[in-house]
């Protein structure tokens, strides 16, 4: 569950648009607004295809006993929801078999030679996503390792360890997987990038991962059946109308700050979420992060009294922790920090919390949203995937822009594909 | 060598104040403006003890043949700047014998649970780094994993894996070490934490890595000898009034953007360094960043079509690559890549950046400062610090603000103590 606070939001009720949330609700569930053809999304935690579910999990579980490494190769939505689930539900510091580890999401030589170098020894597996299959960035990172893990297991072996997730039938990817023999799962057509995180893009490499996928999905559920609502009772809409209201008065930036350092990706999956889907048309809030209370030694600083009306923050509060330490006496006291024996971190980072809300709210009128989630778990992460997904697309139409298309993203590619020379590109 | 063009701007030459920047370089040469007992940094390079660094250096070569980790406990300038520069250096996945993790920088108790895990069965060693000694976040870690250490190798010997970078004289870290027998270096009275990488405070944990520190002196002093105009043709003063000029334009945030992920803590260093010296009485750009083409395919959407008029960019471009790799050719070219053969990785990364700043520039009418970088290595890690440090000095004072206090930051923490019931506050 997630729980929408606005008392530190500075917001009246009647600042946020009850009625223009009714009418795009019907929009939404009707399938009749801009982008409607992108809204698989909506029933996917139903209606996915388990026969395919089921295919992934042999072949995950099959995958997983051969390697000890798992190249994720993809960029945006191909590579932010799968990093984002995986840190938060395994932690920085994980102790599984499996490590994941990214390329196709950079056109760093120097990143691409070391990962080369530190996967020469390794057992490794790719996992290659792309629904075209010719993005420049994955598509030379998958030429390089895919010749790699051919040189280091012949061509015969790297067969049972290359998956691709991609497009059903047609481009480059599909024809390529085909040709070589490679497993291949399914990007359905009807649910973007952004949005892809529990469609084998993202359900397929935290198989492999250990994670426990039917605990995503059955988060994702109780998402689509609490979430249902057409008015301010739904929270999804409650953080997306009070976002908008905040935009409308003039904020240009919206911080997400979570406390815990393993949500770093969630904070990265939520900028592409809500800065694609809604930066077009010259608006749209700017996306920004924080993870306090590294931050607050850093950007603290700035937020309690830099620039005021420009930025808000959206603070996720985590309710129970997933390991948790108590504080033990020393005893010479030198830190002067026994006063805090006998409680636990968890306890002290949530009493930081309550202390930097006050503080940024009331000295520093920096209006806060509070989201507060149970754990940080993967029931969890299902259900936060399909919340901030509705948001964003209550959030998209309240600004007046389509949610799902991504116009801008092409402009600097054509201006590359020029310089390059790459045939066809005038 | 820092080059700054400001050609993609928007800017004209006098929308930069040069007068005013001739008077600030005298008030920063003459140390008479605000915080000016804070500008130990301005001479370091050349001024700074040239036994300590010996100590240092033997202590170092000492701790790096006992240990494979390092963990260093730090927070805000004591973290991002050592973590900046081990990234920029040695990379992300670096093969050198020591890794360093970090500690003292949160407060989840998730990550601290994780961290302590992974350290059983490893040989490690503490770097604590701390004027006071009391700060909440590096002493409630400090005191966890130094028992650790102590269970896992006994007291005697963990006093030869503990160093200490504190106080010169007081303060509980400095009692405490002494206590206990711990090595110590000084953090210099005159240098504050934002400043503080060339210090012990970074050589110590840099030397225990492996990296180079007296070529990072050498880009530092290079820096020194080139920054010494009082007026626009000094590039560190020419980046200040560019930002300076669009924040009067009513720019409200900078992006620092760089095309290799190693970067990302150079990024997250330069965050801190501008967002506390200039984030008070109410002013202030909003310090935030990106790494492409990564975040092309996240933020870029927003960038280029989304809210005007809020975000400049400053595009760190890197000339030359530490390593790089050709794109082989394939035979059946299925990905349409086979265009791109003979050339490399960095050639096809600095063509990108080339057809982004054209799209952002041109389409996007979004002002853009580059900022030119020689390498990723040792001396262009002393220069841009040094760089950095002068640029936000000049910046600082731009803005008439205090570049070198943080008040805003002791906020929280007072409502933070009085919440836990700390000994002495009400």
């Amino acid at each position: 569950m997630i729980k929408v606070d606005l008392q530190y939001s500075g917001l009246e009720k009647n600042d946020l648009n009850e009625t223009k949330v009714k009418d795009i609700h019907k929009m939404i569930i009707n399938k009749t607004g801009k982008g409607n053809d992108f809204l698989g999304w909506l029933e996917w935690p139903k209606t996915f295809d388990k026969n395919e579910y089921e295919k992934m999990k042999k072949a995950a579980s099959s995958l997983r006993d051969k390697i000890d490494v798992l190249v994720v190769v993809g960029i945006g939505g191909s590579y932010l929801g799968i990093r984002a689930a995986d840190e938060m539900i395994r932690g920085i510091n994980n102790f599984d078999k499996i490590k994941i580890v990214y390329a196709g999401h950079t056109m760093s030589s120097t990143y691409v030679a070391q990962l080369s170098k530190y996967l020469k020894n390794k057992k490794f597996g790719i996992c290659v996503i792309s629904k075209s299959g010719t993005t420049t960035e994955p598509g030379l990172a998958f030429r390089t390792l895919e010749q790699q893990l051919n040189e280091q297991v012949g061509i015969e072996k790297s067969k049972d360890l290359i998956v691709a997730i991609t497009d059903k039938s047609k481009g480059a990817l599909k024809t390529l997987a085909d040709n070589k023999g490679y497993l291949t799962f399914v990007i359905p057509d009807n649910i973007g990038g952004r949005f892809s995180v529990l469609t084998p893009v993202g359900i397929f490499p935290l198989l492999v991962a250990g994670v426990n996928t039917d605990k995503i999905f059955t988060g994702a559920i109780k998402a689509m059946n609490n979430l249902v609502q057409d008015n301010l009772t739904n929270e999804a809409y409650k953080y997306a109308a009070a976002r908008n209201a905040l935009y409308n008065k003039g904020y240009k930036a919206e911080a997400l700050v979570s406390y815990e350092l393993q949500m770093q990706y969630i904070n990265e999956w939520w900028k592409q979420l809500f800065g694609e889907s809604e930066g077009k048309d010259g608006k749209g809030l700017y996306p920004t992060s924080m993870i306090f209370s590294t931050d607050l030694h850093s950007l603290g600083q700035w937020v309690q009294q830099g620039t005021r009306g420009v930025l808000f923050e959206s603070v996720i509060k985590i309710v129970e922790p997933v390991n948790d330490m108590k504080i033990t006496k020393d005893k010479d006291d030198l830190d002067g920090l026994n006063y805090l024996v006998g409680k636990t971190f968890h306890e002290i980072n949530s009493t930081a919390i309550e202390g930097v809300i006050d503080a940024h709210v009331n000295s520093g009128k920096m209006p806060n949203i509070i989201l507060e989630f149970e754990k940080m778990d993967e029931e969890m992460l299902g259900y936060l995937v399909y919340f901030f997904e509705l948001a964003v697309a209550m959030s998209g139409y309240l600004l007046e822009v389509n949610p799902f298309d991504q116009p801008g993203v092409e402009i600097y590619k054509y201006n590359m594909f020029k310089l390059l020379g790459k045939p066809g590109v005038k």
